[in-house]
């Protein structure tokens, strides 16, 4: 009775026969026990000693397991658990821009991130997750969702230069995150923050803005860096230095930032990253799958950065298991540097702790169990067969056993905030099966956008954005094998013509062929364009045209009008248009053009005598064409381009129909 | 009940919203059937039509689940699991010949084997695992536990042309092999096969004994080919070639062979795999956890090769989860490519299910689900978070979501040979609790085992075998500072003194240093050697040595009597040595050494002239030694060098006790 008045009272009492406390000395205590009153650890160590120290309204005994630090996922964009397996095993643009953007601009509503972030806390805790960073839109509504889910985030709001489905401009996106961030900087489960996305999708401006509102508030900041090697090439190409020093130049660093990713950076600029104790957060399973590469994980560690561990979303994972991401990332610091010691478990679960924290400017509040700390922690049954037989000569073998051979399945017990979160795996806070019927609901009408759009080219052109639906109309004629020379000392002597311009150009044209109902042909030009005199290139243009095979009319003398029912530069890589459309079939034109604008019967039109290049033996011809809009303007156009061709001497028999298309078939 | 009367009977009819055949237009039910008689599977198809046909005793329906194939282990050590952990994040050499080989050499029994297959049967059909191809010593016994399991296994047995802990001599090995072959070659869940386990640990003759026994059963050969980059370098030396050409002139592929690992072969090996129809067994987490390498999958499969998955043993993984390393494949294949759309999801099921029967050569009974075949398959429920949303526009998602996103906790329930070996996650085959509690009794031996060597640098020493323990005494004497040119023409000439033979050495030592109670000392010492009159390199001596800094006893004139404990040839690297024995210290001495074995006073002794290169200015040295047994012939020799140093005209106050070690410290 004595002895018991002289123990403190605590609520919760965690025995177990393994507590690792990845605090500085990396103690494991064994067996050990975790005290903990309110929010906060207030002791951890040797069983017998807290035990005759404390006594608690609540007695956990977890015995054959591990009690640790919660696991903390430092990179993720929570809500597209939502968009998962929606589309795989595709390159980075045609995923991003063919399918996540697309289908974001239509369905991302602050419902959607609280689903998808209920959804993703649900997998999170029964992986063993306590702490999540995240970038995504609505932020607050992801905020939202954690809490309820009763987790510890960083929910840093994403802005872009580009129209967001949260903001229609950067300014909005920033306006958002300052009152977002003015509401939540003190809440006890949600650190708020601002995340300029990535240094390819912001403005310098926009940058320095996010920057003074994460100073201002002193919250942090995350950011995508340096993903791809395509990413980094291009930031060279356009302001003579990679992202991180870019970066630095505008004050990013000065925040407390967390990049993403950092894939392709150099010692140097990871030697900036350590000065300005700016936090890493590493993929493993995302720069796999979207092939961008492994990460320099070892040369940061030596360099004294903190390098977390993350998931990325569950669209490019496609799970949020951060046991499989822990593990994964201790494998491939092996294989990348050769070296089998590389990377031991210890360092692994470290990185997926306090180092994570420390990554997240968040470890004075997690990552570790000790006093005064929030109680954030875990419990993994050591029962199972993957985790049988038991040695205990080396005390890293429980660091082994833990990192190589846990599965999700093992998590037994989760506290946040000294709150349980799961207890012998049942979630406490979250309805998963209501969860699951709505994100199984909101699938069926994604869908069914996705195959709406995917009815024709016309519309899965429309859905990857940046341009208009527009129809135009052209008459147009052709012959075969001129003399091109002479043909345009003829056109240009002509009476009534009068020469506006012209151009002497290189076009290589892709047509990608559809068996659709209506013949789609979509042709992507690469033009190189000179003048008429030669010399230098003045401009490269590449142009997606989406044609049909049915001809809306034919004239006389093989004069046709056809359509075209899109017209717009090609803003991506043919390669890009190939993957993301999978024609059925494919095939080449290149060709020389001399191109001339001129005026003819008060009329503007085109005049092109061009050399086929490929298909060799293509031979050569003449082509003239006029846009139109009426019926009446079209015949008028016709009966003009018939007086042209006379006026050159052409017989109406030379004329061909053929479609350069078809010579390359 | 004429409707009933006009079905035909079966055993099993299993109903689920999804059955994916893998068959060869990779038909997908939704939702699908499949009816089970005896052994083998009936029929497949769509659910409707199958209810229609097919009246079944037992009637299992999965709901909102995939039935598919069951996964197939091309590559493993089955009973290692109960080394699960034992020894990680270690260099190859030292994981094997350190720790692995020395607890085989003490532990390794058929009981051994047994139960250590019995604890990976129980893994992996929790893990959705049906099939699996074993190598490894007492193979009667994996093949015993494989089939009270009820699981289906190829079982190799080992062969090596080292002692094996079945079999003292490769003879012995074939002659174990042959009576096993015999007696399981036509067992419905077991098919034999033999092993010789890698080119490097076999002879020529070795090779070709064990080909012409599987030829003459018919039986699958497995084989470890091209692992690390080490091997084959070493190969190449060796034989002039890398293994694949060596191992096709001794006729190896003839058999039906599987190669494990090849994770160094070109594009000239991989069209010999080809036409000979050699499968491989990739193994992901294996090679990155030791980092091998990334084997080229993405070429074999291009070539058409049968690419299988392994997850190798248990030590070296560490768990035996084909889930996760199906995934692994898909997700390396793509780093490796710089490409997201290599090894899409679909490929990767098949390489873990019909493509791994063949690469076993067994795609008669197993791999796909087609009637015919054995019934061999898993349900896989979706119902999990980590597997939700659905989507169902495009097929290949349902792949995706089995390769990137299911856990093994997702496999519900698994069939083997028309036998249901789980059912809601339930094993019916084995009893996991006694399994676990007697491989954790044995662990707690092997750790007694460890820690017991592990007692001494000298018990660590003998344990990774080789060399038997021996003590050697030496009388030894040292002066500093001496004229070497002119001690030298001093020496020889000396009245008595007989020269019987010397040569120019350079030694270079490294001291792995001990806080130990003996103060150990381990030498590593390359010795080139070279004639006394100069010229080329003679041999290259790499010795090993160790010592305690305790004299046994020190006689007048400063001469000691000093002990080795242990002198041997040094057969691995100093790195290896480092990394194996872990020293406190290291320090390294090099010393140019003129040697001269003399006779003087009927006795021989070594004289040696050293100048010290490390540490610079290190000084020059005579040292005079000679081996000794008793005590009365020490003082003999004592005597003796005290004669011979006044003969030199060496003062006692010369003589230093300082040991080399001791100037590099």
């Amino acid at each position: 009775m004595s002895q018991q008045q002289s123990k403190t009272r605590v609520d919760t009492l965690i025995t177990a026969d393994f507590v690792i406390t990845m605090n500085p000395a990396y103690d494991i205590h064994t067996p050990g026990a975790v005290a903990v009153k309110d929010d906060r650890i207030v002791a951890v160590g040797d069983q017998q000693t807290i035990l005759e120290t404390y006594v608690a309204t609540e007695r956990v005994d977890e015995g054959n397991a591990v009690v640790l630090p919660g696991l903390i996922n430092t990179h993720g964009h929570t809500p597209m658990t939502l968009l998962r397996t929606l589309a795989d095993d595709l390159r980075l643009d045609v995923w991003l821009m063919g399918y996540m953007m697309p289908v974001e601009r239509e369905f991302v509503t602050p419902h959607f991130c609280w689903l998808g972030t209920q959804l993703a806390a649900a997998e999170m805790i029964r992986s063993g997750t306590t702490t999540f960073m995240d970038m995504y839109y609505f932020e607050e509504a992801v905020a939202d969702a954690a809490v309820q889910a009763g987790m510890r985030a960083v929910c840093a709001q994403s802005v872009l230069k580009f129209p967001a489905p949260d903001a229609p401009s950067y300014e909005m996106g920033l306006e958002r995150s300052r009152d977002y961030i003015m509401r939540w900087k003190d809440h006890p489960l949600v650190v708020p923050g601002v995340a300029p996305h990535a240094p390819y999708t912001v403005t310098p401006e926009l940058i320095e803005a996010a920057v003074s509102l994460a100073l201002e508030f002193d919250v942090p900041l995350h950011i995508h860096i340096a993903e791809t090697a395509q990413e980094v090439d291009d930031h060279r190409k356009e302001y003579d230095m990679p992202p991180v020093p870019w970066l630095k130049k505008l004050g990013v660093f000065e925040a407390k930032t967390t990049a993403a990713h950092c894939v392709h950076i150099d010692e140097g600029e990871m030697r900036t990253f350590q000065h300005y104790n700016v936090g890493v957060a590493h993929n493993p399973s995302s720069n796999l799958k979207l092939a961008s590469g492994i990460a320099p994980v070892k040369k940061m560690l030596d360099l004294g950065l903190n390098v977390g561990i993350g998931t990325d979303g569950a669209a490019s994972n496609n799970d949020l298991d951060m046991l499989e991401e822990m593990r994964l990332a201790a494998l491939l610091a092996k294989v990348a540097t050769m070296n089998p010691t590389t990377l031991p478990a210890r360092q692994a679960l470290e990185m997926a702790t306090i180092m994570g924290a420390r990554a997240m400017h968040i470890e004075d509040l997690t990552g570790s169990l000790e006093p005064g700390k929030r109680a954030d922690l875990i419990a993994i049954s050591l029962d199972a067969t993957r985790l049988t037989p038991q040695f205990r000569r080396d005390p890293d073998n429980l660091y082994s056993r833990l990192v190589y051979a846990a599965h999700q399945e093992d998590v037994r017990d989760v506290m946040v905030n000294g709150r349980w979160l799961m207890r012998d795996r049942r979630l406490l806070t979250i309805d998963a099966p209501a969860l699951h019927a709505e994100a199984n609901a909101l699938a069926q009408k994604i869908d069914a956008f996705l195959m709406r759009r995917e009815e024709s080219v016309l519309s899965k052109l429309i859905a990857i954005g940046g341009v208009a639906q527009e129809k135009s109309f052209e008459v147009q004629v052709k012959v075969q094998d001129v003399d091109l020379k002479a043909l345009e000392a003829r056109l240009l002597a002509t009476p009534d013509v009068t020469f506006l311009r012209g151009s002497e150009r290189r076009q290589y044209d892709t047509y990608f062929i559809f068996d659709d109902q209506w013949g789609s042909r979509l042709r992507y030009r690469e033009d190189e364009v000179m003048h008429l005199e030669g010399g230098d290139l003045i401009d490269v243009i590449s142009r997606l045209t989406l044609t049909t095979t049915a001809k809306e009319r034919e004239y006389e003398n093989s004069i046709v009008l056809s359509r075209s029912r899109f017209d717009a530069r090609g803003t991506r890589s043919r390669r890009f248009y190939r993957e993301y459309f999978q024609p059925d079939r494919e095939t080449e034109v290149h060709k020389e053009r001399r191109r001339f604008h001129i005026r003819y019967g008060g009329t503007d039109l085109s005049v092109n005598l061009d050399r086929i290049i490929k298909p060799e033996g293509g031979g050569t011809f003449l082509e003239i064409k006029s846009r139109t809009w009426s019926q009446q303007d079209a015949e008028r156009k016709a009966r003009l381009i018939s007086d042209l061709l006379a006026a050159l001497d052409i017989s109406p028999q030379a004329l061909v129909k053929a479609e350069y298309v078809d010579l390359g078939e």
